[in-house]
């Protein structure tokens, strides 16, 4: 599901049988669409501030683009994953499409709005009518998480904050062990060429090696054979393809005649040197970057670096791709009339969001209890009886709207005969940390009762004093 | 735009000839949707802040729930306005359509996840092919953030909270002085039925007296006798739409007999009576609501109390609408096959947040100048000579990587070779306060140049000293 990843093989609409069960309908959402429940918002906001704060550190700034793209803005991007796109009805007016990704609406907006330079974030939904597999995460509706660069700009420089921006992100969410893999299209080129792959193979030749993460040699090869080169060939794709390493075996490379004797993969080579050189500039630790030979990302459009992040030992597939693709805004200038070899070049990387809920979340379960999705901190408990109910629920009123105002998140219950225990297990249960006791007697003397929901403990504060007193329980209680 | 505001009288879709000019495709987005450029985003974000902040502090939880949903789901929800729902083309399986407004996605919730209790917030874009008019801000896809409180409870009581959240809301934007008008569905109901409207008229003569907003009495007169009332009764009802006023305007009807002996005209009389007593228990102030019986809402579904609420003296029409849908839910249930008479009440209100962006963007334009849109704090300046370009620009590289290991914001230039007052250029244009000047004998004498962009102050400061320095004049800089 992520920037330049395939779509999956059994990728089908779903059979028509579905549509209705015995012609009864139901409320639910659309097949492989679905709801989020305020815990899963409660995690998905974290994770959100996290990368955003990442983001924000490097001075990147944010778009929104519609929901909805011209459909030819999405024709012709895609190859054959196309068919996963989906349709909106022709009501008349625009053919219209639900984008795919974030990536071509960018390209999008660059070439309409003549933006030739930004550091732009993305994060929202897009879609996919691919067959989906809850169980496996994998959705139809899902959100994706975008930074791209665009501009004309010394090499390698931005292509190297992309590394460091990942680097932080995973570093700074709690998703444990993690790599970075990166390569080039131009040096997997030059392999090719070296190799003996003829021209008009390299894409079908490099989608092939693109497999070998989840498929074994033998099997690879032979689609490699199928698709038109020598079994002698493909061996010496693979001989390059198991290498993997950092800067000393970008060293070794560059030592490899053969190889440098094509351009394009010398091209590729020094621009990897250079990746290092500037990833250890950025600060990022050598341990979690790794040059590897046999990552090569589905999509067509990219021209340089790509790269691909993983999860040590989790299986989740990847959790970042991307790379530089310094031709896809210029196919929209061109429709737009301008220059023919007007080029925008961009580089970015794609957040598999979905994933890293998962893991996030799985990670803080396990650790800590359910977490919690409600912000409240303090419920304020009424003590009555059901003559003074109704002065008792106003007076709750009144406390809940003292603390509002002195910025506390605070709620009461709705009805006015709610049961004091009862009040205090809602409590327990929405891991609200304080309760505010109001009652007859309490009023009566002015003074308010605070209640520590753990530990039960409680203690009277005059009426003018109680605020003060919460903000210094809150302030102990979050450290 | 608002919830239970009616569709545009001219709303027809957009001409077929504007699908292609000439056959040529352009980069574009579809018609009556925009891109949001990264200005907009920073106004948007500060205004989301807050309203997200108003709502945690009342406890309020988030959902998302999916952009499409199965079009019976819509069916059958807004009347005539169905005419403007997006469909998805059918291509294979269920048959979806866009979301109209966050509402009916809400009570499909409650439904299917069997929730009969919940105070949540959904801050989403919906989607109505309305003619659109971007000059007035009428888009096909825009914002709509609600807030709904589902669960059987004590009368008013979260009615109450829904303007104290409104009030709480746009009291805490900048957008100038606020109206939020309240009225009662049963109570309308009342004096229709005294008034002597047959009851089947009920709906339509609501209607029209929802327009007296935007259209004066003599038109609106005329339309209620087209509707099949007398021009006597007409004015009868006209003689209660004019009245508007406090608590005191509920006293005074609270003893018109004729209307007291109807049941529902009394029932909503004194929930209007209950609501100012809570309203005020949650300390809104008294001159920030308006109980205004010409104020009806357009949507058929409402039970209870309605709102609505402008600003004074803008021409944006209405910031907020919404009341209580206590059979909304119950709809679903009872196609989910549930008791046919189980309710989940509900009560809540839409903000008009595009109206809001705008009314806060204008203001804050005119009072600060142009919305920083980057967050960037630091610029990380280099100057350097043909010669030692590469070495200054590993040397800023390094630098920003120390910032952002600091939490500071910072950015550097992307190009080696780039100009000493380019840089500093860059930063008087989006305001970045400070810049970080690195060059060749700031680097042998192990110092660094801090420069602040207004005053053109700078300063040498010992290289293991800068970053405490420049969080202290960042600290300076924010009061």
């Amino acid at each position: 599901e992520l920037r330049g990843e395939s779509a999956s093989k059994e990728a089908e609409a779903a059979p028509k049988k579905s549509k209705k069960k015995g012609g009864k309908y139901q409320p639910k959402t659309p097949l492989g669409m679905r709801d989020y429940h305020p815990e899963e918002m409660a995690v998905r906001e974290r994770v959100f501030d996290t990368i955003k704060g990442v983001f924000k550190r490097h001075g990147a700034v944010s778009i929104e683009t519609p929901v909805a793209e011209l459909k030819e803005t999405l024709t012709g991007k895609y190859g054959e994953d196309s068919k996963l796109i989906y349709d909106l009805a022709d009501q008349g007016g625009e053919i219209l499409a639900l984008r795919y990704d974030l990536t071509v609406p960018f390209a999008r907006y660059c070439a309409e709005h003549g933006v030739e330079t930004i550091k732009r974030y993305h994060i929202a939904r897009v879609y996919r009518r691919d067959n989906p597999v809850m169980t496996k995460g994998r959705y139809r509706e899902f959100y994706q998480c975008d930074i791209d660069i665009a501009g004309e700009y010394e090499p390698m420089v931005a292509d190297a904050e992309c590394v460091k921006i990942v680097t932080d992100i995973l570093g700074g969410l709690d998703v444990g062990d993690f790599l970075v893999k990166i390569n080039h299209r131009q040096l997997l080129d030059g392999i090719f060429a070296v190799c003996g792959v003829p021209d008009d193979l390299f894409r079908p030749i490099c989608s092939a090696v693109d497999k070998l993460d989840k498929t074994e040699w033998p099997e690879v090869k032979e689609e490699m054979i199928r698709k038109g080169i020598s079994g002698e060939v493909a061996e010496k794709i693979w001989g390059y393809a198991q290498q993997k390493g950092g800067p000393e075996l970008v060293a070794k490379l560059l030592e490899d005649e053969d190889l440098c004797a094509n351009e394009s993969a010398k091209a590729g080579l020094d621009a990897m040197k250079l990746l290092f050189e500037f990833c250890d500039c950025y600060g990022v630790p050598a341990n979690r970057v790794s040059f590897d030979l046999s990552m090569a990302r589905g999509l067509d459009y990219y021209t340089g670096v790509i790269y691909e992040a993983v999860l040590v030992g989790a299986e989740v597939g990847s959790v970042a791709g991307g790379g530089r693709y310094d031709n896809l805004v210029g196919m929209f200038l061109a429709k737009k009339g301008k220059k023919k070899d007007k080029k925008i070049p961009c580089v970015g990387v794609s957040l598999g969001i979905e994933r890293l809920f998962t893991v996030v979340a799985n990670r803080q379960k396990s650790q800590e209890g359910a977490v919690a999705s409600r912000p409240t901190e303090i419920q304020v408990v009424g003590i009555a009886t059901s003559e003074d109910k109704q002065e008792i629920l106003r007076e709750r009123m009144k406390v809940c709207s003292e603390l509002w105002e002195a910025g506390v998140s605070a709620e009461t219950s709705y009805k006015a005969s709610a049961k004091f225990m009862t009040q205090v297990q809602h409590c327990e249960k929405n891991a609200i940390p304080f309760a505010v006791v109001v009652g007859k007697s309490e009023l009566e003397a002015g003074k308010i009762k605070i209640r520590n929901i753990v530990s039960k403990d409680e203690e009277e504060v005059p009426r003018d004093q109680y605020i003060a007193r919460l903000k210094e329980l809150l302030a102990g209680s979050s450290q």
